[in-house]
């Protein structure tokens, strides 16, 4: 129940404790009607379209989302490599500047803590532009105890995305025509306002998209204002991570369907794991052991149900088709998928139940039982 | 702008990121018409009465709060006494078991981490309250890159506080008349429905209180509704934090008033540094530098202006009397004092403007400026 709407009261009490973003303001103005907290900070939930709505403009125009909530963990100095991959079970030597990486961070026990994307500014320069936990903590805590020589900070750094099929005519137009040949999962530094800013071609949806990661708030309104106004001729809409398009994309949300309680195989992010390779991460014992042991379950796509889904809060539970006595996997998130005209979830599954193509059985909402079957991701 | 409130909508997306506590079904049944976010869980905000009816009520009666959201950090093993006080300056070794702390928790700058209350349960076992950041991960990262022989989880603990001069009734009611034998700052244990589970006197407000800290959220609707039922003839009703009291008594909020950029003596907490003891805590250096070189700003009480304060989105910022352009504090938080009849607040007072007496400017959320004088705190 992540139901947290701005509501028509602005109550007297002023708060810092929970963060607006340079585009807080403009994400208001614009119909922003529901706010969720991400990393201490606002992110639009919601505006004048429904989900479904906001699904089909996302797949086949232009959307400027407010994710000043992914904010920056800064790791710089001499020990600024070690410290990352020190964090993470994915090997990072080979990373150039310029690169960014999706990858897990985890604990001694493989616990998963964040899944940041890595941005190589420099050779002893980095940003994580982390998922909702306190990183930065953690990073802090393992470098002081280990007298590392490295400074971990919070930059003020805000991310704005631009994301849809449409997003690179409207990057070109704010960034210059060279904006266009940045490949998937790279960034650079471009020209705005006589200022210096790294846009990346990076995004939390299936489609393509671009981050900026605006380093100065002072800016904010003046991105969003210029981003809105190439992209009105484009439709251009404000919009928001969407449910629907992010679990169909299988791109997990931490705290939602994954949290310290599981690995980053569990999560399915064994691709992301550099299990052969020499490199010195803290949780990779932890990680070899569970991965020579085999897991017991991951995460896997669902398609159930048809028709839209009653409202629930909490998570949905999965049953074995043939003993619907027996538990066997738990949908932390779903929603009704308006192109597959079913439900669609990103489930835990136990083994042997996560093959695709399984039959299951979905207990929704209001109590109903609903079939399914279990898919790979991303779901199609 | 923590305006984040239930609505009459709810989503039909699911959601485990934001966590609900097994009191939140009897919060929104009890009228909870906003909630924000404190570690990653809801704290209801709002129920139907004003902020100023609520703090007439908290002073003369009793209120049940759900605070679930104070996540226990829990530390245990043969380096777990090491490992706390690595993280405060405040002395811990003449703690007993059954006595809570109030304490800071710093990073190597002397930054401040978090303000937990400590609960010694064991010799070698203890509850940090905390408040909100993800003190788990900064602790976990100390423990691991150390090789400290200690168990860092968060276990199924959710505080219910009972608030108010007739705390002590509705406690009993519930506990037995021992409970009302624990002295301020001290917890037991105390049998509910066939478990035992840990009360204390302690509380975010300036008034008697106790919080149970209930071990298993199965129990938790029937924890609520039995503390209601008591307490009906006194009147109970369900409350929240409230920002009129906690400002006046100076219960600083972590992240309002307070971030990682402040040090301990600048949050006003010197009380609780012990920086003559031969302890290992790992700010303590850089403590002991900042106290010898003197603070150049702190925490201050403020009393301006007449009249309700007009709604503001930000920090107030605070000038010299005598020199109206020239800032020299902000007040993070701030209400309107129905006792007073005076608007106060939390100011962060540079030198030497934070002397008690000290005649201020304010400016107020419609641009307008106010008389006001810095206070003690807690102001009277």
């Amino acid at each position: 129940m992540s139901i947290l709407s701005r509501g028509a009261r602005l109550s007297p009490a002023i708060s810092r404790r929970i963060r607006r973003t340079p585009y807080t303001s403009r994400a208001i103005s614009s119909g922003a009607s529901e706010f969720t907290v991400v990393n201490h900070t606002l992110l639009p939930k919601a505006y004048r379209k429904t989900v479904a709505e906001d699904y089909w403009h996302l797949k086949t125009r232009v959307q400027i989302w407010d994710v000043g909530c992914q904010r920056q963990v800064e790791i710089a100095g001499p020990d600024a490599s070690r410290l990352v991959q020190w964090m993470t079970p994915r090997d990072i030597s080979a990373a150039r500047i310029g690169d960014c990486l999706y990858l897990p961070v985890i604990d001694r026990d493989a616990g998963m803590v964040n899944d940041p994307i890595l941005l190589k500014l420099e050779e002893d320069r980095y940003w994580l532009s982390i998922a909702d936990s306190d990183l930065l903590l953690f990073a802090l805590g393992l470098a002081q105890a280990s007298d590392m020589n490295v400074r971990v900070a919070e930059p003020d750094v805000s991310p704005l995305a631009i994301q849809g099929p449409l997003s690179s005519e409207v990057a070109s137009a704010v960034f210059g025509d060279s904006v266009r040949g940045l490949e998937r999962f790279k960034f650079g530094a471009f020209e705005f306002r006589g200022t210096s800013q790294i846009v990346a071609r990076t995004g939390y949806s299936s489609q393509d998209g671009f981050e900026v990661f605006l380093d100065r708030g002072s800016l904010g309104e003046m991105l969003w204002d210029a981003v809105f106004e190439v992209g009105r001729p484009l439709e251009i809409a404000p919009g928001c991570p969407n449910l629907i398009d992010r679990i169909e994309a299988g791109l997990i949300s931490y705290g939602n369907e994954v949290t310290r309680e599981n690995n980053p195989l569990e999560a399915g992010l064994g691709r992301f794991c550099s299990l052969d390779r020499d490199i010195r991460c803290l949780g990779m014992p932890a990680l070899r052991i569970l991965a020579r042991r085999g897991i017991r379950r991951r995460i896997r796509g669902i398609v159930f149900g048809r028709g839209s889904m009653p409202p629930s809060d909490g998570s949905l539970e999965v049953f074995a088709a043939d003993a619907d006595d027996r538990r066997v996997g738990t949908i932390a998130s779903a929603a009704y998928s308006p192109s597959l005209e079913r439900n669609v979830g990103l489930a835990m599954m136990e083994k042997p139940f996560w093959e695709a193509g399984e039959s299951v059985v979905v207990r929704t909402g209001d109590g109903q039982f609903e079939h399914g079957e279990i898919s790979e991701l991303p779901i199609k």
